[in-house]
């Protein structure tokens, strides 16, 4: 019944897609590990089961609790009456303990398997979005061996002793930085069929914009669907007015605010960090320095606190179609800022000094800092949070044990779960939960490595060492620090994979312009044949970026014929029955009507 | 039952797309002028049926004609064996002499409509393909409008007054140029809207890849259906592999193909052209730079046929999914070869010059020259041809009436129509249709106007008055002087629109070396402020150019809510029904195979 409601569709064992009925459970293919339902979809059953309990009496209920007494209206939601009295607290998923310990120790534990993880029970335990950032994390650092291993290669040959070759060293740093390039090309694209394999084994159709059709238009369909022809056709008309006139708006709308944004970012947070690279620079102090970084610091993260609030007040605003839209568009926002914040700097520097000994202790300062201090703090503040929640509650539980002696502690798993912090995001708890911290953290890195590859290939080695790390210990704190995370029904990473894209782009651009700077070591500006080439260079990479698309499609053939032909057998199935019983209805109707179809020139005898 | 054999899908009358069947007639939504079928689906209607026509008996048949004797082989085609022993000479689509004369008046002779088209018409009677073409070269014409304006208001001023002052026209022309790119830009993504709103109305729902599903596999699905459950998952693992390995050698396949295309053009085709204009450039003497044009043109025009030849030949072997992904292939290809003709002589040009003026002067020749002369060549050479044809025809007739007098000219419409030239590509007449020709004229006149906009802005003007008269004379082209064309079912004017786009991002960076040429014109080659500038603006553009598909959709909101809305009904109607039976169907095996199904802990009782 619930599922009904929920218009769940499932996938049959024929291969279709279609809407769950308890009665026809048997047609219905099961999960890979046995049961009818994933987690996710098990999650919205009881959600709605809970959230339905309303009352249906014909006058309102009084409750007792504790002392207290207060009344459940008619049709009023009963979770929602408790919670605003205080009675429940909060309603959140438990941990399965046998699971979760499994999980712990062939997932969490499992160090010595370096990026091989159990992706299929991630899915099973938590759910389509964070198994699909695990795989992406896995398949990322693997990817990452190969510009690694070259790094590394030319780092060690560079401290041997080529390092005054200047000739030399213009060969092989464009040929790295064609190769890391077409690397990260070739990474966005299979990542892109790696997951749509993934959805398919899990049976996912990834139809996130079938909910669109009617949301924008408060239009009933089955209205529209069984009026009269030229009554329908001029509502079609209308209908079609009314999606315009909403489509441009939201559109307006939603640049109104990318371009606040952009505007805000570039008019205060580009001379701020300015003014700190540049003081820093021109400071001579030691104690200043070190002053204005902490100054600097806890400014900065004020501030992004405060642009992050302000871009989910925007976003709230906005008329996106379904919540991953908005998610979506509050990373893009979101990674503005972080983006300023992380990499200005960097370019000051590198534009400041021209040299890539600079550069690269910059790059090696920040990748450290904000690599195992980001590590550190994300770890260990939450478990602190924790730690000293319990410890509070424990004293607080002692003292009332010796008031009132006696008490058993009968709850207890469950009010310690409720005691662990809940994964959230860092900014803008109810929109996006604690992967967009994590894959925030992924783009920069991939930022930074990309973007100053050519003046610091060992950046890979770092950020490999960096990810190994990070699978297990995101593993454990999803495992043992967190609530159960609530299940997420996006089956991509989302907007995520466009800013990879994105700083890909960038990072063809800014490469380009620090090999010219290489090249061009006098600073006589004068555009000769390498500068040309490097220009030419840039071009063409640019168009193999935007052209590699079209070469290795999204989604494997295999996946796609299998999409064919579940599309292919629901119509031959569909077909027959439902076109008979149109025709049949409508005939009724126009013999109804007395109306003799001559253009066919027969008529049915039944 | 013709249509059951070919499985044709049309739209219901309840929004949904479902299998043909003549006794549920009634339930099919049926064309705007009020006929069931469109013309392309009658069309391949009644190629299936003539088609058709088989010796069914046990025996071969013996036929008589004209004192000819032969043999109807069993299960052989008549129309084929009519064929080959050539007593059918051809088979092809008679003009419908009302409809024709209806549109030769309210369409090819409608001069002072400007852009104006009776889209719907013209899609009813020469079919989807060429109603695309007319509504985009509609639309292309109607747009150019804005860019030809100003184009025309820059060329009255420059000629005025405001020809010396530099730095004014240092300031116009960036902004010229940029706002052509925008412009590009706009129309390629509203063209893409506009062709899917025009296929709504037309009600095809455009799923080009829905025959892919089994081609690539010689596969039996029944089988793979029906089969137990282990036998089937190793079945999928096999399918998946094939797949996945037919995948990459068909993609290898193409990829070998386009490297030597790619290659044969920069080896062979690029130093014949550049040597060609390079002698013209150094030659003084004007009578061998006649005689030297005129072997160019004949060369080249030879060198264009083999290469269309060769081309087609490499896609035949292509593992290419269906027709219309066969001739993109051909387009890219060929459009390889005539991109390399049109441009690397005005390229070389500008190069050698460094001179705006002698560049317009160039770009004014080739545009009058290509326009004027090939309008010409095309619309007088197949009347020419036809012209005797009939002559000729004609004549024999006259000998024959001499020794035979009294014979009838009872078929005379259609013999006229035969005598007609067939309206195709001028390579490769198996693959593509006469759009092919016009098509590409189309594109590569965008080229020549886009790429070297910022040094000749009239060149817009003479394009819309190209364009409007294009539109006429190809009118009149198809309704008078070819033969009714066979309708193909593609729904977009395809790689041309990629075509299109490659030019714009290819506009994009000629335009700034354009500009870069006119700012540095003392040849200093310094990287100052203004070129920087240039080199800034440049990335910006090509950044809009691919971030602005992402702005504003393919599909207008109206088009995708009515696809929504036309999959969730049908999923609606459908699911109950299949269910019931599927699950029937299984519950009946299992209750053979006494099976207890523990995990529900019921049974039910039937």
């Amino acid at each position: 019944m619930a599922a009904a409601e929920l218009q769940i569709t499932k996938q049959t064992r024929i291969g279709m897609e279609l809407q769950f009925h308890w009665e026809e459970v048997k047609a219905f293919e099961r999960q890979p590990d046995g049961s009818l339902f994933s987690w996710c979809e098990r999650f919205y059953c009881y959600q709605h089961l809970i959230r339905g309990i309303k009352n249906k009496r014909q006058t309102a209920i009084t409750l007792k609790y504790d002392g207290k007494e207060f009344k459940w209206e008619v049709g009023e939601c009963l979770l929602q009456k408790l919670e605003t009295e205080g009675i429940v607290k909060r309603v959140f998923p438990l941990h399965d303990e046998t699971k979760r310990k499994k999980l712990l120790y062939s997932w969490a534990l499992h160090w010595w398997d370096f990026t091989n993880q159990p992706i299929d029970e991630i899915y099973s335990y938590f759910g389509t979005k964070i198994a699909v950032y695990f795989a992406f994390l896995g398949m990322y650092t693997r990817w990452l061996l190969f510009p690694a291993a070259f790094g590394l290669t030319l780092q060690i040959i560079n401290f041997g002793y080529v390092l005054e070759f200047r000739s030399l060293r213009l060969l092989v740093l464009p040929i790295f930085f064609v190769s890391i390039i077409l690397w990260a090309i070739m990474f966005s694209q299979f990542w892109k069929r790696k997951n749509s394999a993934l959805l398919a084994r899990w049976q996912i159709s990834y139809s996130m914009e079938a909910d669109v059709g009617y949301k924008l238009l408060g239009m009933d369909r089955s209205s529209v669907q069984s009026a009269e022809k030229p009554v329908r056709k001029a509502h079609i008309k209308i209908e079609k007015e009314v999606f315009q006139r909403n489509e441009w708006f939201g559109r307006l709308l939603r640049f109104r605010n990318d371009a606040l944004v952009i505007l805000s970012i570039i008019c205060l947070q580009l001379p701020f960090e300015l003014a700190y690279a540049h003081t820093y620079e021109v400071m001579e102090s030691d104690i200043i320095k070190f002053g204005l970084t902490a100054i600097y610091l806890f400014a900065i993260q004020y501030l992004t606190q405060v642009g992050g609030k302000i871009s989910v007040k925007l976003i709230k605003h906005e008329d996106n179609e379904n919540k991953e839209k908005r998610a979506d568009s509050l990373v893009y926002k979101v990674f503005g800022l972080y983006f300023m914040q992380s990499y200005i700097g960097v370019f000051y520097h590198a534009l400041l000094h021209r040299s890539f000994l600079t550069l690269r202790q910059v790059l090696i300062l920040r990748l450290l800092v904000s690599e195992v201090l980001q590590n550190l703090w994300e770890n260990s503040l939450p478990y602190l949070k924790y730690s000293y929640k319990k410890y509070r509650i424990r004293s607080k539980k002692r003292q009332e044990k010796k008031s009132s002696s006696g008490k058993i502690q009968f709850s207890s798993r469950v009010e310690k779960e409720y005691l662990k912090p809940s994964y959230s995001a860092s900014i803008g708890e109810e929109i996006e939960d604690g992967l967009f911290d994590d894959l925030l953290e992924l783009a920069l890195q991939f930022g930074m490595i990309m973007m100053f590859a050519s003046a610091f290939p060992l950046a890979f080695a770092f950020a490999i060492l960096n990810n190994i790390t990070e699978i297990r210990t995101d593993a454990l704190k999803l495992l043992t620090m967190f609530k159960r995370p609530q299940p997420r029904a996006a089956a991509t990473i989302g907007a995520w994979l466009n800013i990879f894209q994105f700083l890909t782009v960038m990072s063809i651009c800014t490469n380009c312009a620090l090999l010219a700077w290489l090249y061009d070591e006098e600073g006589r500006w004068k555009i000769e044949p390498g500068l040309a080439a490097i220009l030419v260079m840039e071009h063409i990479l640019l168009m193999i970026k935007f052209g590699f698309s079209r070469f290795v499609p999204e989604e494997p053939a295999w996946v796609r014929a299998n999409r064919m032909k579940n599309a292919t057998q629901a119509q031959d199935v569909c077909s027959k029955r439902i076109l008979r019983s149109i025709s049949a209805e409508k005939e009724s109707r126009e013999e109804k009507e007395h109306v003799v179809e001559k253009e066919f020139g027969m008529k049915k005898e039944e």
